[in-house]
């Protein structure tokens, strides 16, 4: 392990959050909240001193960077911006408890947005800003950022922003990592943008409608209103419902819009296997809440936002789905552990994985009918290589194992199955709400400081896919004998 | 396709069932039960005609079976085993609903043990002998059956023994099929035989203890009582704890044991971690409900007794365990997936799965971190075949998406998603009870026949592990281009 090459990064980043901080103190200052903005100065001058000294102490370096160094980059890189980014919260004292401001926080940065708020909408100004924030910076990746403004050698670049990135099969854009992440990262403020001028054309206050755009963008989901986006117009709430879609598919496709090669688009089974179930599950839901709300189009606006929420995995909610019948908490439920596309900025286990996973399933009962046949599995016009194909079914196993563990860490909680099981899969998946005790109109409060540090992990996990941060906590990686 | 074979083959399993059926036959007699002796002898009447009409008419074919051939015997003869077996359930007039009496002897034969009975108490001696007869049938497998006592070619037998077999691999005891099956079904005899006797010894009635004896073996968990074995000695509850558990053990094991190779059984893994895991789960959960019952010995039965009962997925219940905490639930709920060893007549995914699962995920870990390597994944001292290994993992994304779909398909039932998700996990792994409205002290009456049918193919598609069943009821398998 190059121990030095990892603190290096992690400084470079760390200074990033520091810059990055100024905007929400710009904010506050806007608004002359003075007692945060002093949190936020303090927040960021930590940031830059902890980060200056990483990144001076290590100047002199070998700048390469193997596959351990990388997934220790982001699983290290991680934690410590949670850990920075919840000072502001616990300085300012609008959230007191240490163990609650790193759950906001890392909730925040995976953009799952589960909330320990009791009332959010006594918050401030810039803190909200800074909620919502963190889930735009999440969405795409911290380190896809850095490696978009940072120049210098992408030597192993890869490395990291394959362990940062979701999905099965990380295809790069354009030859070199930097470009990839500009793109990217370009796409991603256009649409932003697009989003905010949207909300306000329809009335949305300015702060209102960034603050919705940045939770929108990095599928997150922290509300500023005790109702989430309930007491917003329909025209809001369908515009939302639309970005939040936009946001769950590939922005690889998006990619291929802009050099016009939109043939290419329309060939993608992920996106059509993606529009098929959110048309089937609106369908069947609308049809479902019908006769609770007596109208078609109430049924279907409320129908449509709630699976765009769940889908990409955004947190938002306009009406309170616990209250639902079964049929349409059990869609929810399923579609919670599907997620969006990969290559978005949506939690979940991904679709392509879930495609994959039923293509093996088809190879296996053609294999079990003719034991000597031999074949490729394809996707997206591609052969799938064999690695791969192993990487996703194995991944799925330790996907379930992962929540079956944290399932069973809160089982010391008084809560019952239905809560317990939902706030790990909710919280997993990066989802945000769950049914019953967490459910859209309630929140991760009334959890036990050791259940929310369980469950903010649980996040990060869910966040990195994983592997990242089984192999940066494991010993192994850290003997000797590697390297 | 070989359709002739395919009949003439499970004419023979009906044949057999007809003569089954003569043993509760004569109960009913001993009982004066003759309304039941008397739908006990239609029902076997019309099996041995119809499976007489079935092996005449194929009479002169081919014998060659091949894996197509295998799936479609073991899923049309337990589809039509159950149908048959239903018949005196309906006929007798105590179950006069036929979803009802299909679903109840689909939980026979499955040994799942889920019940649709209200008031088990008032059932006639008879059809509660077929109950608990259809599970000691249903555990070891049918088709092991035929061929333990039926002579004749044996080519193509291993076929049928792999699809209706548990677990990953199926290793032959001896060369020929059909010894394997008939020491299979000597161990089998031997150990129900010594619990009746344990069971008599400590003053359970002789019927009883035969009824609850069958029940154990096969890893059933109808039980006779409304209270399940509650009612029963401390004693009683002991032994049945401890035959469970025997009967969650590997078969293999105990072959060995016969022929002196202990040293082999010393070593295998699947029973170690079999072993630590009820050690884990019994300690954790008595310390768990020891504030309930204010007593170490009652603590430690009622928890090694519901450990047992849910691992092997037998099902019975000495206590109404959806009473106890959170964290007790939880890891039952857990121990629902897992299942007994592969090669007994547990249900579940089997450990051995599970120990696989674990293996390959530990060799993408070390994949991910040095992407050349190449590493063997071994299990009880052997190199186990790629080909097994992506089945396994294959099985297990099955597996998962088959309780997704079910649960979708129970979620038309209001009755919350503890009880449809409980009823799913507990249906299709074999287990019986659940949690909430489908706990130990509550039965499956409240469902629809919609959904009891769809329970009734749950149990069906889990004991015969998905496959056969799938490919038996795919178009495909039926096409000319087959062979």
């Amino acid at each position: 392990m190059n121990y030095k090459v990892v603190i290096n990064v992690i400084g470079r980043i760390i200074v990033t959050e520091a810059a990055l901080l100024l905007l929400p103190t710009a904010i506050s200052v806007y608004y002359s909240e003075f007692a945060v903005v002093q949190a936020f100065l303090i927040t960021a001058a930590i940031a830059a001193i902890l980060g200056g000294i990483f990144i001076l102490t290590t100047r002199k370096t070998d700048r390469s960077l193997y596959a351990g160094e990388g997934f220790a980059i982001v699983a290290f890189a991680w934690i410590l911006l949670s850990v920075i980014g919840s000072i502001p919260f616990v300085v300012s004292g609008e959230i007191p408890n240490i163990f609650d401001a790193f759950f906001e926080t890392v909730s925040g940065f995976t953009t799952t947005g589960a909330s320990i708020l009791k009332n959010v909408e006594s918050m401030s100004r810039g803190l909200l800003f800074w909620r919502s924030f963190t889930h735009w910076i999440g969405g795409m990746g911290v380190l896809v950022f850095v490696m978009a403004i940072i120049p210098g050698s992408s030597k192993g670049a890869m490395h990291m922003m394959r362990a940062e990135m979701p999905g099965p099969i990380i295809g790069k854009l354009v030859p070199r990592a930097r470009a990839t992440a500009k793109i990217l990262y370009y796409i991603y403020i256009g649409l932003t943008i697009a989003e905010i001028i949207f909300l306000i054309a329809g009335g949305m206050p300015i702060f209102e409608s960034v603050v919705h755009s940045l939770g929108t963008a990095g599928t997150g989901g922290f509300g500023i209103k005790a109702d989430s986006i309930g007491g917003y117009s329909p025209y809001c709430q369908w515009v939302i419902t639309i970005f939040m879609l936009i946001f769950g598919i590939n922005f690889n496709l998006y990619y291929l819009i802009l050099i016009r090669r939109v043939k290419a688009v329309l060939h993608s089974t992920e996106m059509w296997c993606y529009i098929g179930i959110v048309v089937f599950a609106v369908g069947t839901i609308t049809a479902n809440i019908y006769s609770t709300y007596q109208s078609f189009s109430e049924s279907l606006r409320h129908s449509a936002f709630q699976v765009a929420t769940v889908i990409t995995t955004t947190g938002y909610s306009t009406t309170d789905f616990n209250l639902w019948p079964d049929l349409s908490k059990g869609i929810l439920f399923v579609l919670m552990f599907i997620g969006g596309c990969a290559g978005s900025t949506a939690g979940g286990l991904k679709l392509s994985r879930v495609i994959l996973l039923f293509k093996l399933i088809g190879r296996e009962l053609r294999k079990l009918l003719h034991p000597r046949s031999v074949s490729k599995v394809k996707f997206e016009g591609r052969n799938v290589e064999e690695n791969t194909l192993e990487s996703v079914s194995v991944y799925f196993a330790i996907y379930i194992a992962c929540m079956m563990i944290i399932f069973l860490l809160l089982c010391f909680e008084p809560f019952g199955l239905e809560t317990n099981l939902s706030a790990t899969v909710a919280c997993f998946n990066n989802v945000g709400p769950g049914f019953a005790g967490v459910g859209p109109m309630a929140n991760y409060s009334q959890y036990s400081e050791f259940s929310k540090l369980i469950l903010s992990f649980a996040m990060l996990f869910g966040r990195l896919e994983i592997f990242p941060l089984i192999i940066a906590l494991s010993p192994s990686t850290w003997s000797k004998k590697h390297r």
